[in-house]
């Protein structure tokens, strides 16, 4: 998390609009899947030849074009020609650490965000970046690998379920969004879980991991903080109806993947709060400790320092020590002795502090 | 709280709309009951029937339908299509975690809040929602179980006391409102009661509990406003006027409940500092007792280790000790300890350390 | 200050604009006083049927009328009715836990802020309530109890003093605020002295007590800047003009009671920070104790310890120790001892620790 | 600072617009100058008479009036007279505790705000008030004292340096504005001198001084952004144009002075983060300090009890304890201590204690 | 840091426009380069006498002035009469404290920002100012020192590499921009590491340095975030098309440029998340040590303590000691000591203490 995916130095020096492959390069070769449909019509195939897609710029259908891997500049550049988008926008799709946003061509509408998923190996959340270009009857998008993600969505599109066919590519847009969000929820369960989990360990027996633990949770909620606000404000700016290209019908959809934003941003916020609860918490419990271990060495040594100083004043050499010739001397001072402990165990009793 | 009800997992890949009972099934099956009433007419009574519900979408007279029970998808849906409201709305009526909104959908108007009650058993704030579907002539209000909360509004109603009956379903909408905000304040009394205890604890007899208490209280009270905030800007966006069905008359009654939510907002805000303030003393509390048992132990052994020392010298076996042979070595030993440990304590003293 | 006087609860299921007194009952029977004036004419006498108010509703001269006591529920309606006052702002004239607020209702205004006062005895601030309904030619205050802060403006309307008597009610209730806002500088010196006070008893000898001081002072402060706070946007909406009763003149009157709060904020800041920094050297001092303490006790043991080592070493009961037979084996080791107490004395100045 | 100069109790009572001086007096009387200019002409001399003023109210050339000293209430009542000021700013100009503002009466401008210089002696920030009437023609300004800080600009005003006589009085009173904000940034210089010997103190030796220097810069830190702060509003709405008495060839230079208020600011904050920093630092040499004596009490009290016990052991007084009796038994047990000894110096070295 | 780089002392009572140049002298002599050009023509080279520059205002090719070095005041001076530039911003171009910011006065645009290096030897940010007088057909950039960043955009004009010829000065402003922005990257990047490099000495073995160099990197992101976060309102501002000066094409370029800082803006606010929670975990880790170390003292008192008391006890002198005289009583203490301290080191496993 401290260094978050830059890696741009290599561009420095080089002409707006350069296209250079910026991120980790997450598959072999980029695959390009094409689905074609109207109402009435479906039509799903992987594209081989990248020429084929001119055709599609200003076809009568529903055009929906995913490109999973962006690390081969060429086919972005062909594509980029192909259905016009600036190409300072071919810049923004090639480099992974885009902040979520939308940028409004007139002609087309380019908007980024992040694809959230809980690993549950490394206990992090994985990001991964969507671009879309969205135009009137085109959808073009592009993923760093493939996503298990959008199945369901295809499989609505397949089988034509919902009005989903009927609807357009900006009721599209709105769907992979949905997608999107719906699995933000699922992180918030699987941190929420771990949370919980958490906040068991720190009342039960909290160590030197626990602070970690907290920590790195504060950490990953932050990270969600980040992904998400900026999100938020793209939804709402689509929502508000800037653009030509969202109809009438969708923004009412737009709305409401806008308020599940805000519930999420909600949720957030709880846990923020509960993490910064358990840090207080924690600090508290390490004072406490400190303090039980000050009280015991207190109580050890007010108990026998005072014994052991009676037992030095009997082992001076003096000559004249009445106390040493008694007959019952040694006992007595055993049972003084005595005597003084239990009057210092009842003092801590009533100061509570055994 | 660190789970703040979300499960929505079970939604991951289905349609926008499709309609799915989100949140804990509190009733076993869902009860509507009818109102119809205008200024000269009262009818109330149980609905068996569903069907029977539809002649009410346009009748001349103001009428009320209640169900308490949500998880039965199919009653919401034919309410919905009888009515006409949008599927979008059907799906967050059945999902029990919205955030307090307005949606104004010109025809009618979607509103969702929470009613809070302080339960004394577990000592937290209980949340159930309210979503009610407003029209011009109607309301629809969908509870997840039966609640009393309304009930000397029913009353209020069958007698034809003010003037409720003849002021229409947007004031019955604000009567609603004024029930529940009215229910607020007797949580900030209940709240106020459990702060005045743990400040008077904190005080006498802080222990381990105490921090739990004082943050489990910080959770119910940031809890409270977490929920009153968003309802504060519903309010306020009703009370502007935005949407045709709040009539000129009752939006100065608006305005009264929306003055009350501010009020809350700023005892809660009062609650807060209490709490911050009460986390001061506790983290000081704490530091004091570490000192003072400081204090004790170094007391103790400032006083003790020097006599302790006096003791071992003449505890030496040297054969040449000049003192061990005179007749009042030891008692002079045994003053010279006293007074040591007298300029101590008169020491100790002006430091005001006893 | 932790259960901010809400006691609502009595009006849980009531309908709205019932009119029920909440807060403390401040005096035995209301007492109404009328003031009727204008530039030429000066009439003053306490009221007592209640029904000869009704002819200042409409009358040309200027009528300031009082009322101390507002637990007589019927004496507030009746003046409701003569004035025709909605409803709903009688309730809240009643209850004493309003928020300072203005509200513009065409004929009249009604505004509510807080009479504070600085009560020496329990070295808290004391809060009243002050009601008003201002109308183009009459004034209704209602107070909770007789208050002596308004005397001076009643000398200045007895003997025309400066233009009050020609300046309208307008003027008169801009003179009401005024003297109340000059109370609160009152407030903040007195609360200056005590800041001066605590301020040196921190720096002298802190106690157990010097926290829960300023604890309490800091919450005093957050009162006042609650209580401030939204008095300065009721004076801001007066005074951007939103009433056609406050005439033009009057603003720059207005305008310069609102810099007055102003500055009263800027003072209330500065109190905070000041505040806050005590609680740094409050934490700091008790810290530096706890160090010094910990000195006091290591130099003991580090010195000590050592020496009675040697004392013991010599204290064994072996056969063979030659250093026993000899003639000044005891002051060898006395020396030796006190030159080791030297270098460690030396070593601890070195330090900076004696 | 705790009590920033209120001592309004005086007033309460009094009308508005009573003329009450508040404030300290600091010169015996008031002292008042002319200087009347335009591009061609130049005269300057004391006025002994006030009367002389009143002519210069609609003089065609520029008209600078300077008033030292506020505290005789007659001499601005006057000036106020002759140039139509309105009662409550006289009152204000009276009145040393104002905040930095500007109103607009139409015919002329009152501004307020202050200077501030760094008192080397205190090692405080003074603060002096300056109120200026601009008038189109005019401009008569009132300070507490007489002040160096404007003696350049007078300067240049006798010897037409630059364009200052010929821009009229609104650029006047920029130049005033513009050589006290040129103070600031020496108040700047001389804080951040301190800073950095502070920084030095803090790393080198803290003491029980320390705390108390940098919560003392951090309240004259304070001090100048609470000053500067408003005058930063102040100078904006100067410069938005909203009075026709800042003619449009002033406005640049309004910007300019603007810009520097940005810089002072942003410079202030930049302390403010050095200074909370400090106390970090602070803090924790305080913690390393306990956690270094404490290291110090462990060693040595690990390394002397074991061997004390040993010396004990030898030191009882049983008939049969065989090691007594042995030859090299006493210096066995004086070797074993030494390796005793040595293996805990090792354990500490490495665990890098010592 | 503690003291940014003021300095003006030296203009106090000087007349606005004097011409002052303030900050360190970073090179002997000034260097003015030219570059000439349009699509088809370019011309480059350094110009001795500044009396060729004054053909330049007016010329119809693009043109680029450069001059490295701004303390030859009558330099600036004699470029500010050629080009028509206020003699304040000529002033503001002589100070190298400038915030950045930019200022449209029609005829020309003038802009200031910073160009920030990461100094390897000093683990510092060093910062330099830019200035440029933007006009429709002439750049002049004013620079404190020659700067290797601009040799890349240098060579691009001279090889006519992308549009950058064809484009006009208001896209080479953009590309100087874009360049300085690219820098900041680099930044981000060098910190990243120096952030990853504290955390892991911070898990592994902090000491009293980790402190300083945490808050020594806090200081640095504190630093960059000042520079950036003007510079973003300033692009902003020149995106938002406020200039004639600013062509359409440009805008979507600055617009990229904005989008950079805001990402900049994000990664800062991450650095300094992971700032805060390094001190968190320092902290901690301070107070962990101190627990520790106060085990191993209480350990050792605890198990030592008693057994030293029991050797005391049998190192009495009592004449009549029975258990002295039994032939095993010796080696039953031994026996009985060694219980003990297995009772407790059993104990003490138990507390998990060991």
């Amino acid at each position: 998390m401290t260094r978050p995916g830059l890696k741009r130095t290599q561009k420095i020096g080089l002409q707006p609009g350069a296209l250079v492959h910026i991120g980790e390069k997450k598959r072999e070769t980029a695959r390009i899947t094409l689905i074609d449909y109207d109402e009435g019509r479906f039509e799903e195939r992987e594209v081989k030849d990248i020429a084929e897609l001119q055709q599609y710029s200003h076809a009568p259908t529903f055009t929906w074009i995913n490109v999973d891997g962006i690390h081969q500049v060429e086919i972005i550049e062909t594509i980029g020609k192909f259905f016009g988008v600036h190409s300072l926008i071919l810049e923004d799709i090639l480099n992974t650490n885009q902040r979520p946003k939308i940028e409004d061509h007139g002609e087309y509408v380019y908007i980024v965000w992040k694809i959230l998923s809980y690993n549950d190996a490394t206990e992090k959340i994985d990001s991964e970046q969507i671009s879309i270009i969205l135009g009137s009857n085109f959808i073009i998008s592009f993923l760093e690998r493939e996503c298990a993600i959008f199945d369901p969505l295809k499989d609505r599109l397949r089988t034509n379920k919902g009005h989903i066919r009927k609807n357009g590519v900006d009721y599209l847009t709105y769907s992979l969004l949905d997608a999107v969000v719906d699995y933000y929820f699922a992180i918030l369960e699987k941190l929420g879980d771990r949370l919980a989990l958490l906040e068991e360990e720190l009342v039960r027996a909290p160590d030197k991991q626990t602070l970690q633990k907290i920590l790195s949770m504060k950490r990953e909620v932050l990270f969600l903080r980040k992904s998400i606000w900026p999100l938020r404000e793209v939804i709402n700016s689509m929502e508000k109806g800037g653009s030509a290209i969202f109809r009438k019908e969708t923004l009412i959809y737009l709305r409401d993947v806008y308020d599940h934003t805000v519930q999420i941003m909600d949720t957030v916020e709880t846990f923020r709060d509960v993490i910064s609860g358990m840090l207080d918490i924690y600090l508290s419990s390490v004072s406490n400790k400190l303090n039980q271990i000050m009280k015991i060495l207190t109580i050890i040594t007010t108990i026998f320092i005072p014994l052991s100083f009676i037992a030095g004043i009997y082992g001076m050499n003096f000559r004249n020590m009445p106390e040493l010739e008694w007959e019952w001397g040694y006992f007595s001072v055993l049972i003084f002795m005595g005597i003084i402990s239990l009057v210092m165990i009842y003092y801590f009793r009533k100061k509570r502090w055994i």
